[in-house]
């Protein structure tokens, strides 16, 4: 067991590295040459345009003013400096609100901390009765519940503590939740107009042997919502346009590498060989080549969007469809349309940025087996993912890297290297999965058929933080494989569980501590250094980069990871609640982790990231539940603690805290959680006048006419109508003549294609 | 061990009890005396109104023709013979549907058990390799599972026995859910215009200062729903007139009985004493004590009425708000109305006649915190309840009765008597908490603030369900109370739960097949006697029954009590299906079961029961629900005794089928819940227009202007137009002159109170 000195010296080291992080940050973000990297979005949006100083040339590339590097800290109180209003309006809710996710963990630990050290160190270090017992107790121990004896009337206090820890964090996360929800709904009432704020997003329309998707979505909804419907537009599957603009693009990257080189040294025309990967085949002029590459895919690429364009089969049975009111926008999102609930389904439509337009077209069955067969391979995953990797590990030995490369076999035998290998290798295999896995679980999101970027990074990071929980918090706890944990579980009984966890706690409190220090604290400090978008920037600019344009492309400003940065910061929130009341001497470090963490992402929010797109908060339902989660883990595992401690008449008022705390759930749930899910009648209903009154005049037709084109299209083809044919019809003419021949799946009784006028109110 | 003969024995004999209490019924059923007992739908639906046969004095008292007694059995195809659209028409939806869980029984079980018969017998029977062993086997185990030797080949039937059946329940319930959903769409888009098509209960309407509740609806609705608010009712709370009218109801009955007392025997003027329970005190003419008391009470109840017509106090903060169109009603019942979702909440309203109007006034915060509190009492009933029986228990033995009332003493030291009371005693506190524990269940049910009786039917029978789960079902296979099986489940590992209880299956089968003989065909051959209602009529007929209205009154045709009944059917499915594949013999007396309650309960819906109300199935979710549950059940305990029979290589393969049935019942759910939930805005789009094609010239305000009035106060005040000031201002004039002098929670925008009239469309 690690003694204050040790954990004091890891503290120091891992403070200095900070440290050393700060100060290369410090110093390359003052260099003009870096500056579209550690502020691009000031120049996406249109502040800034070239770097800030300007002189001789050497000035462009370097800082000299030596004055500058003294003030190497000066960006912390410039990220605290902007007023959260402002902050929105910069960098969106999203951001503005994620910031808040730390600030709500200093406002639970922070006094926690206080009243612990206070009162819980005192009660756990003044208790001498053990002082001359013969177990070891290290000097971390006597700051913690192992401290005390068993059975000592001392648990009380600890009992105490826990109501109170409860108490403050549901206060804490009540009056959090409600000013995240008034934040959301202030945000959706003051926004601009938006094409989301009129559209849902039509799903699942039924396939109709006499009219094209684009006419059954009209004939639909003139029907079924007479006064609000204003136009539509069909989703086509333009996925393999996709692939052919992607593909044209490398080749288009390819061109502009070899242009740059050859007009660097016009001197010797750049060749590249035609065969695989350029390695065999015939020598050809690399200019030429490439040209004639982005040419033939350009061909296709037009070809294909005529395709597109006039076969029926790559219309998507999906739809977004646009209302004359944000009232009958909110009605159709939130009502059920037809007796079959799976046919068409309609949701709020995501910003035009957040669709994912791949998932528009699977069906609804489709989307339970999907369902099932992720949440199956998810349990896999998660349980069973050292399998596949221990057999990687057994094959990436020397003697197996030897066999399969025999020309390094010398190499390998040279003794320092070798060592470096046999220490390095079984590791690996581990380390790339753990930095793939973000991106497995995105997968897994996406083959799930969500149709939001925003929503599939919500799934991704609530199966991140799962698997934290399983493998990094429960594994660190309990040694041995997840599978090995899962099957130790099955055989133990619902008492036996806690006991066994909450036993091992007080253990490993240092080690947590270090993980706190080398994860979070150099976690974050690495984060502001951004050294990948760093190089990355620096190779394209010498490569790519031709006109301002490329180099804009080029700056990549990133935004916030949130299916992976969530769920990071939920482990630090539990591992806080849970030692809050064991070992509380974990909360500073858990403290300076928040409060650097907080600095270090208002600093990027302001400065660097770029959101891709604004979903108004609907994550935070998320965080919150995850905190009562780890509130309710905690509460167990200090029940199972207790129960070992002979503090057994302590149990029963105990098991009043889970219920309580699960209680508090279900009531901020149905107190806010529907902001995040609904949009209010009044609200919309005020919008709407509001804006009437104001632009009486306003065509929302126009404004809505292209909003939702799929964006390859939106490119290339600003004045081609034929796309957007739900919008073509004349405003005032709401009767479109039917093709329908059948009478089946009539959606509308007949009379109203007859004389009668849909128009007429009831 | 009980063998086939026993239980031969035992079914003849419950079976010679059934057909006993059959011909009972065959005799008293058709003496016209008992006519208004068991065909009291026919005096309600206006068909009779006297018995059929008439002539001389006697025969309106006894059926005196020998040859309807051969018949005796006549009741039953004549209670098969009417068809289903008949009988919704006859009896309505619920009870139509209620009819199908016995058949979706019947589908279930018949063909499990002539598979379970040609297939899984023989494997057992067959099985010769213990025919020598120690072990004692009775003949029923003989064709049980018990029978097949630890690790045996055999079990891989079982298993794929447990498949089949697993997957022929989930076709059936599929299908069966198919079926009553488009049963209830059907029924609710052929059915008659109801007054809760076009009507939604708004609930916590917030105070205003400066608006009554009454104005502050209108003004919300006209603002919110402005084309389709047509109007509305506030909400009375007549809880103490409504205690006011049952005292009065109570005393014009004993009124009624010392008249009809006074009429017969005129010589003797009936008195009574004005003490307690007219045991002490003067003694007066009990007619015109009684007189005088329901002059006094309608004094009382005239100034109550008046009290609650003037006392703003007495109105609640609800009301029901009726639309122009079915579909304004959909929107507004399916979408949020206000930033805050704890006001203003909208939900359908339930028909008139299902309003259970005491909770209509509960905030939000009471709601979930009642909510908590009865969730805490449930499980305390249902763990503990045996605590306080015990007790009283302990206190009911012989000496204590002795020394509470002594004077009895002589009487109970008699030895045949005190046996009796001995064992008479122990029990009789258990079975008076047994039939109360549906009423107990229930009062917890309104407490939680339930709207409709609809729902507290539903909710109770919940409540009841796991109650039976645990003490009847857990509770017989393994022994001891609920809580020390509780306490042994807690100790036990997950893994180990299934395997205690799987294990005692296959002991439990013949005390089953013995409950399901008392229990059901007992049971239910003694539901069609009716035996209490019978004596209860007779009774009023004799001492209370004045006029043909008052005969109606007494008649009493009660209604299926879903909320016990239904829990009971599907502990019948729970054996079932958990024994389909460990002993099949027990199948056949449950289908027995089946087929004689499916009969029993067509004749007494079509010839008795009159339902208080009409929810168009809204409980076949919970039915579907249940018998899923019972089936995760079944797999998990036949999981758990293979287990035991070192057949584990079968495990994995088991433990796909709950996996497989839980995603069934979520792929369900999400097809085809929402149709019992929900209102389709085609669907009432659709009837809207036909209906305003039929009838253009409909006053819809006055067809809907007194249908949600208080029931008290709709009998005595058809005229009286101040209780529904809603409905009071002109169809055309919209605009209500606003009292509002502050601007605090001002819930429209001010220029609707100017000029521009909120008629016009945006």
């Amino acid at each position: 067991m690690a003694t204050l000195s040790d954990i004091g010296l890891a503290a120091a080291i891992n403070i200095l590295s900070a440290i050393a992080f700060l100060i290369a940050f410090a110093v390359l973000r003052l260099q003009p040459v870096n500056d579209r990297v550690y502020f691009p979005k000031w120049y996406l949006n249109g502040v800034r345009s070239s770097p800030t100083r300007s002189g001789a040339f050497v000035y462009k590339f370097v800082n000299l003013d030596w004055r500058s590097y003294l003030r190497f800290l000066a960006w912390m109180p410039a990220a605290l400096k902007m007023p959260e209003p402002e902050l929105i309006d910069h960098a969106g809710l999203d951001s503005a609100v994620y910031l808040r996710i730390y600030l709500i963990g200093l406002k639970i630990f922070v006094p926690m901390a206080i009243l612990a050290f206070a009162i819980l160190v005192p009660v756990n270090w003044t208790n001498s009765t053990l002082e001359d017992s013969k177990v070891e107790f290290s000097d971390i121990d006597k700051l913690s519940i192992s401290y005390i004896p068993l059975g000592s009337q001392r648990f009380w206090t600890h009992l105490v503590m826990a109501y109170a820890f409860t108490f403050w964090t549901c206060y804490v996360l009540h009056k959090e939740y409600a000013i995240v929800a008034s934040m959301r709904l202030h945000f959706l009432a003051t926004e601009k107009r938006r094409p989301d704020q009129f559209t849902v997003l039509v799903r699942n329309v039924p396939p109709d042997p006499d009219e094209s998707v684009s006419e059954l979505v009209e004939h639909f909804f003139l029907v079924n919502h007479r006064d609000h419907y204003l136009t539509h537009q069909v989703v086509y599957n333009a996925n393999k346009l996709a692939k052919l603009v992607k593909k044209k693009k490398q080749m288009q990257n390819w061109l502009d590498y070899y242009q740059l080189k050859y007009d660097r040294d016009p001197s010797k025309k750049p060749t590249r060989k035609t065969g695989t990967l350029g390695l065999c085949g015939k020598e050809v002029d690399a200019i030429e080549f490439y040209t004639s590459k982005v040419d033939e895919i350009s061909k296709q690429e037009a070809i294909e969007r005529e395709l597109i364009k006039k076969d029926p089969k790559s219309i998507m049975p999906a739809a977004f469809v646009s209302f004359r009111t944000r009232w009958g926008a909110a009605v159709c999102a939130q009502t059920q349309q037809t007796r079959n609930p799976t046919l068409w389904l309609t949701e709020w439509a995501p910003e035009p940025r957040d669709v994912y337009w791949k998932n528009l077209a699977i069906p609804f069955v489709y989307l339970s087996i999907r369902r099932l067969i992720v949440a199956v391979a998810f349990f896999f995953l998660t349980f069973f993912f050292m399998i596949p990797i221990a057999f990687v590990q057994s094959l990436a030995n020397i003697e197996g890297i030897e066999k399969v490369v025999p020309f390094l076999k010398s190499l390998i035998e040279v003794k320092t290297i070798k060592s470096f290998i046999q220490g390095f290798l079984p590791g690996i295999a581990l380390k790339i999965f753990l930095i793939f896995l973000p991106t497995i679980l995105m997968l897994m999101s996406k083959f799930e058929g969500l149709t939001s970027l925003s929503a599939l990074e919500r799934r991704s990071a609530s199966k991140y933080y799962i698997f934290l929980l399983v493998n990094v918090f429960l594994g660190s706890i309990i040694t041995g494989t997840a599978f090995e944990q899962l099957n130790t579980f099955l055989h133990q009984s619902a008492t036996e569980i806690p006991k066994t966890i909450g036993v091992s706690i007080p253990q490993k409190a240092t080690f947590f501590i270090t993980y706190v220090m080398v994860d979070g604290w150099a976690g974050i400090a690495g984060e502001i250094l951004r050294l990948k978008p760093l190089i990355v920037y620096h190779l394209k600019n010498l490569f790519l980069v031709k006109t301002e344009k490329d180099r804009e492309e080029a700056m990549d400003p990133g935004s916030i990871d949130f299916a992976s940065s969530e769920p990071k910061i939920q482990l630090y929130f539990l591992l806080g609640l849970v030692y809050a009341v064991v070992t509380p001497f974990l909360l500073p470090f858990i403290i300076v982790f928040f409060v650097l963490a907080y600095v270090v992402f208002r600093h990027q929010i302001i400065n660097v990231y770029n959101q891709k797109y604004e979903s108004g908060a609907a994550f935070w339902p998320d965080v919150h539940r995850r905190i009562i989660t780890a509130l309710i883990i905690s509460q167990l595992l200090l029940l199972g603690l207790l129960s070992t401690k002979h503090a057994a008449n302590s149990t029963p008022l105990l098991i009043v805290l889970p219920v309580l705390t699960i209680w508090f759930d279900r009531f901020c749930k149905g107190r806010y959680e529907s902001a995040f899910v609904k949009y209010p009648l009044q609200e919309a209903m005020m919008k709407d006048t509001l804006e009437h009154a104001r632009e009486p005049n306003l065509d929302l037709r126009a404004y809505l006419r292209r909003a939702y084109d799929h964006p390859l299209f939106k490119d290339n083809e600003e004045n081609d109508d034929n796309i957007s044919d739900g919008g073509e019809s004349e405003f005032e003419n709401k009767l479109v003549p039917t093709k329908r021949q059948s009478r089946m799946n009539t959606p509308v009784p007949s009379k109203y294609n007859g004389s009668s006028s849909p128009l007429l109110p009831e």
